[in-house]
């Protein structure tokens, strides 16, 4: 039967709704400018991508093969070792985390995990999940890791070996933590094995297109990667890509396989259209195209931080590779209109499509005004 | 850049490929007649469902208020006791298991798990994530729990609190354990601490529309329930539902928050269709058409298992509340041509639309055709 009148009404709404929220959202870190509507003939069908996307499915409704060109896509990002990688489609940054930490776990049955204050909350719940111990580790007032608190609670650890729960840019402050210097802690440590996840949700799209990015890559001394696909891309449906080298991927799918799970991934079912979203995505945009959005939100997160401070504001920004713009937190009056997320005294906005000039200088002359109000 | 001629010659192939297997693809429990299309204008935006749906977020770009619709009409399912019980959507069973089980070893830390041994095999790989102490109980014939088995074990175990994990169809039999069975014998050994999870992924949406449904839900005993969106329902995109009595969740959210994790589900950012597509579906389907499709799928289990019997294969099901029709497996050259997952010594169909009598008729007529030829 059709809708009813009401409900047909109820999703008008939202929909007007969502419309009104679009360009005022801008304290995600989501792409909102996208279209994928060439791809939606595919959501006629119940597609899966259930299992490996490298190992086949008998159910043969799957868009695995679009899938792997993807991860083999965000390999060459990472610089993932030649032959010595694998990885999946996830869910979002969630999964992919759970997954690196998973992996982890199985080589490091014993390991303690290490992971600064400013980590978002969810990696608190999957350690909690995955019975994992861990520590916390205090930051730099600029977010990142302090690194002499992590050599000092190393130091005192050493009987166990260390997962390094490493973020390539924070939720709050965008701040990266510097694989090397944690190598080298590790390296004058002597500590024979160790683990790094690096959750590089936000800034594992931009830092492959900037001139000198800082270390975070495979080579840099991560052992696997997890990069949301909703954020820098763009994508209606969160998701994200979770790497790894294809060297302890293999060591566990062999445990794996005698418990009886036949199954590498976390999911299970997985979404077949978010794998040909994101091949879309990439395939359109070229890596041309990702330079030039990765430099325009750079260009603009530059201008943000400019113009907020002309109105006296004290905004800042990680480094010149983040488009993460932090300042103070705003009178609430001024989350009435726009939407961001503060958090204690901080709050920001990112500087992603539709976002412009324009919308800045809006955003700036409110929060004067609301200063002034209040 | 528009997509290459190459590419888009590949998607259109792939397409093609999909329209070809739908009407072959009979041994999965996916409902594959279903038109989202009036939502896919809901596509063009960044939406999220992230964090609790009855509580609110920051993030407005969301459709909270429909999943907690969706969620009251699984507890209505359910039997889920008033004013007693919380839920979200999920990206499908495994996720719905994984919170179950999160639930249960929270609430019984040195519990032990116990699953029949017709359990899906991502139980094993959830048991193993979340380090969950675990004994595989047999099976009857029928891929039922063996109670004597159970309670056998159960009487071994009586210094550690049970965990059930009870099937409620199982993924080849479509077998159902009974929770009054199970209660009873946790009553007689006098164990005063214990957790049932019912996995109900696709019998779950079944059992509400029949007459004399087994004991399968909240007032039968279950603490836990884990139903799927996209098998009975029908969905482009895996999903379900996890659904657990509101006290216990409200226990573990004082000690997730006691860690800093302020989010109850398991996934973080959640995509913000499905729960607008299962609305959509319950909407337009109403419990008469919901009722109707229950019904028109067991009388062609009914017809697939005579149609099949009386060509000489020796089909069965479990009881007439089942739409999976079980058989011996067929040899390798049926699966050429139809989409179906046999497993050691059998294989089963399950009688979802598009399927009719015809499709059943050609199947069974290509059954016998590939034994003669074999």
């Amino acid at each position: 039967m059709p809708l009813s009148a009401d409900d047909q009404a109820r999703l008008d709404a939202l929909h007007a709704r969502f419309t009104a929220l679009r360009p005022l959202s801008v304290g995600y870190p989501c792409n909102q400018q996208f279209d994928y509507s060439p791809l939606f003939r595919f959501l006629e069908f119940a597609a899966n991508n259930v299992g490996d996307p490298f190992s086949g499915s008998n159910y043969r409704l799957n868009t695995h093969e679009f899938e792997r060109e993807v991860v083999a896509a965000f390999a060459r990002y990472t610089k993932a070792p030649e032959g010595d990688w694998w990885g999946y489609v996830t869910n979002g940054g969630t999964e992919g985390n759970m997954y690196g930490l998973y992996v982890a776990r199985e080589l490091l049955p014993e390991g303690m995990v290490y992971f600064g204050e400013d980590t978002h909350y969810s990696v608190a719940k999957i350690l909690r999940l995955q019975h994992m111990r861990n520590i916390m580790i205090k930051s730099q007032p600029n977010g990142e890791l302090d690194y002499e608190d992590l050599h000092e609670t190393l130091r005192i650890h050493r009987d166990v070996p260390p997962i390094i729960f490493a973020n390539i840019g924070t939720t709050m402050k965008g701040s990266l933590d510097n694989l090397q210097k944690i190598r080298a802690i590790l390296d004058d440590l002597a500590i024979p094995e160790s683990y790094i996840h690096a959750d590089a949700a936000l800034s594992g799209m931009i830092l492959p297109f900037v001139g000198q990015p800082p270390p975070w890559t495979f080579p840099d001394g991560a052992d696997s990667i997890s990069i949301s696909g909703h954020k820098l891309l763009g994508c209606p449906l969160p998701c994200g890509i979770a790497i790894a080298r294809k060297r302890n991927v293999d060591r566990i799918a062999r445990s794996v396989e005698y418990v009886g799970a036949l199954d590498t991934t976390i999911s299970g079912s997985r979404n077949a259209i978010t794998p040909l979203m994101l091949w879309h995505r990439l395939k359109t945009l070229g890596d041309d195209g990702l330079r030039a959005l990765v430099h325009r939100s750079l260009a603009l997160a530059s201008y943000a931080v400019e113009k907020l401070r002309a109105t006296g504001i004290d905004a800042w920004r990680h480094d010149e590779n983040s488009i993460t713009v932090v300042f103070p937190r705003p009178p609430d009056s001024l989350m009435k209109k726009w939407v961001i997320a503060p958090k204690k005294k901080i709050a920001h906005i990112i500087t992603l499509p539709p976002m412009n000039e324009a919308v800045i200088d809006e955003f700036a002359a409110d929060f004067v005004a609301a200063r002034l109000a209040g």
